[in-house]
């Protein structure tokens, strides 16, 4: 089949307005959010509304010869959604319904184009919580966080999305239906492959449904703000509250390139002081005398580790203003130029190393690299910003993300904590997983995709 | 090669005496403690004490074409590690070190071998805790543990064996050593292999090391009991516990033949009266005034569903003493005859409808069949006794056996909580996960073992 055949197919299954090809359109589709992963051309974009739709798709693709890549939002930070020349970008948004909510057992029933906000909202209203909120929750899609296992600031004490899946719906390469995984809270009927899916980034197949369990809503969070003169100080005080059995519901940290960017687009003073080298942002939402005791024992622990301001408050809305100063660091990396984060994840004991490494990285590369980062699970995302008109800065940011990626791995760290392979870490995979894990990747991918029709090359080369 | 030079290849590569072969040694090693399941004759029990032991047996066999059972201290329940004609039983006992305990970063790194007790007094020593409890804890393996997804008491609060699994490391079919997972919390590189082989019931490969996640140690716990009239008002109170939001760290069920099985073994009176045809035992982990809070909450919503007895108390020793009518209750039915113990899960929602068939199954099998479970979960173990001797209750028994699973499926259940496929639940694995479902599963037994050498037939045959 041709192009031009599998253009009409898809319109015929799927309706015009399904199946986009002007270029300046289908160029908007055609990456995500990391600027470093290459992105090609695709031959077209479609957004089924339905599985059946999904299915003709990869029916149609499958005999046409014809990559799928799967998209959610593409707020993606891997490049793992990013077109290949000649592709179908499949995207799963018009799959947008929340079919069910259960609150008598805890779980929801979704199809991949909801949003995590629409979801979250959903549930809150029931009393219940859909712990996974990555920083793009207002805008990625449950779809896109099943396929990459996104995390999040709720995973200290919640984990990640793979810890909420209990079942999945996905169409495979020949287009048949896999229904796996459960609506009850256990089960061991076979393999798990809902937790094979999770986390393979569009590679295995096209999730169209999911079965998530939900928590009772958490209490109203308290929140506990820390400065250090030292960010060993401030990595000691992490360690020492893994160490003593905290489990705070967050636990962020910021490098002093992070509170400088982050005090300067808000336009004010944290009040950390000028020799602050880092902060630590901790919540607890135990609620009640329990959070202040979490609360008061968290202070505690940075005071003896050295923290030169600490400030404790259960008001909601100062709390609020406090996370703020974590959440907007990327924008307010913008004032300098384009940011270029990093995701990687080291033991919770090594956090101060890597600040330390990254801070020796962005003076061999010249370039400033902001460190923030998921503190309470060792998470970091050092984010190095370079002048977008600028191929020498853009090569010199490039050497910084790898070094990074080389700094984590000689820290016993792995090269991803949540934002995924995807296009842009393919050789870092192999390094971090080696030959033997590699040929198992392979025979998997070969076992359920075997003419490579699902995001081919991206994770890794077949 | 043949079968003598295959056991001399062995006897080298292990030493003589980790090769046993005297029928009278190794029937000992066929089975484990489900008698339903079909036991061949092993040609050999093996006991490799490290890594290479392990890949020489598996390139061994491998070239003999004999096929390999993976087997830990044989607890199981699915008949997942009984033998199958010819095979060699590969027993990870002696691979039983604990290679480190991390507190810092709150991970153990273990041998399969290792006992989940050991294991739970050594990281208790350090103040941390290793959730996963199934009941034969005091002598099963981790091995074991992982390879079937153990569940226990714990997993209404702390989830099953895989929510505690960071890394793994496996011998493949061709002997090669696979090493995937991590040790940071968090990490999305590349596929989940280490979830894919938890609960993979030794079909892929043999594990041979584990890194586990450990948490905080909880506080001592506080204890509620209640009684409940009928079935139904009893799960009620589940109902109505999940849907509020509570998280006992234990709630579980026991039915009337249960209640009386217990009274009568331990000769002791519950208190609940003649008429109490359900008791729920329900634990908070949380300390002080949180636990005291949530006891009188679970105590409050037993009282309004109409329980006739509840009784609190924070007395370490009289909470274990009630803990144990339920611990106690397989060994009490063996008052009646030999016992033949269930595993299914269903909605937390259907427990009291799970329970009323069971009762009408008893009845049609003229059998007695005790309901205990994990209410808080909804895994459900209803167990079935019949006379030892008796061909017809044999053979009822089993009929009981799979109308309970039968009944589990059209209350949108799961045949298997905890226990696993094994050799007794192969038919149905597939009418539960559909032929897409079984599909997937042999492509990917394919990719993974190509010539079928671990432990082939057992959850499906090829």
């Amino acid at each position: 089949m041709g192009t031009e055949a599998l253009l009409a197919e898809l319109r015929e299954a799927l309706g015009k307005d399904a199946v986009l090809t002007d270029p300046d359109i289908t160029h908007g589709y055609s990456r995500d959010m990391m600027p470093l992963a290459p992105a090609g051309r695709p031959l077209a974009v479609v957004l089924p509304a339905d599985v059946e739709g999904v299915q003709a798709t990869v029916r149609a693709c499958a005999q046409a010869k014809v990559p799928i890549v799967p998209r959610g939002a593409g707020s993606g930070l891997s490049g793992a959604a990013n077109a290949i020349d000649g592709c179908v970008m499949l995207v799963t948004t018009k799959l947008d319904r929340i079919l069910e909510i259960d609150p008598a057992n805890r779980l929801a029933v979704v199809e991949p184009g909801v949003v995590n906000l629409a979801l979250r909202q959903a549930v809150e209203r029931e009393g219940l919580f859909y712990p996974p909120d990555p920083s793009s929750y207002d805008w990625c899609t449950i779809g896109g966080n099943l396929s990459t296992n996104a995390g999040g600031l709720c995973c200290v004490k919640y984990g990640v999305t793979t810890d909420s899946v209990l079942g999945l719906e996905a169409v495979l390469a020949d287009g048949s239906l896999l229904k796996t995984g459960r609506r009850t809270v256990k089960g061991v009927a076979g393999y798990d492959l809902a937790k094979l899916f999770v986390g393979s980034e569009g590679t295995l197949g096209v999730i169209t449904k999911a079965t998530v369990a939900l928590r009772p809503l958490p209490q109203a969070p308290g929140t506990l703000v820390a400065g250090f003169a030292t960010t060993e100080a401030a990595g000691e005080a992490v360690t020492r509250v893994v160490r003593e059995g905290l489990v705070p519901s967050l636990m962020e940290i910021m490098d002093a390139t992070s509170i400088k960017a982050a005090e300067s687009y808000l336009n004010t003073d944290l009040g950390a002081g000028s020799d602050c080298q880092a902060l630590l942002l901790c919540q607890s939402d135990s609620g009640g005398e329990a959070a202040q005791r979490e609360l008061a024992a968290l202070e505690k622990i940075c005071l003896e580790c050295g923290s030169t301001m600490a400030y404790a408050t259960d008001d909601l809305a100062e709390g609020k203003m406090l996370l703020e100063t974590r959440r907007v660091v990327l924008t307010a990396l913008e004032q300098y130029g384009i940011w270029l984060t990093d995701d990687v994840c080291v033991p919770r004991t090594r956090i101060a190393e890597l600040i330390a490494e990254c801070r020796r990285i962005s003076e061999e590369t010249r370039l400033r690299i902001a460190v923030v980062g998921h503190a309470g699970d060792g998470n970091m995302h050092p984010t190095i910003v370079y002048a977008p008109d600028s191929e020498d800065e853009f090569a010199r940011a490039r050497q910084a993300f790898d070094d990074i990626l080389a700094v984590t791995m000689a820290l016993g760290g792995t090269v991803t904590g949540e934002h995924g392979i995807g296009k842009v870490k393919r050789e870092w995979l192999e390094r971090e997983i080696g030959p033997v894990g590699l040929r198992v990747h392979r025979r998997i991918k070969r076992a359920l995709d075997p003419d490579n029709l699902f995001n081919p090359g991206s994770m890794f080369s077949r």
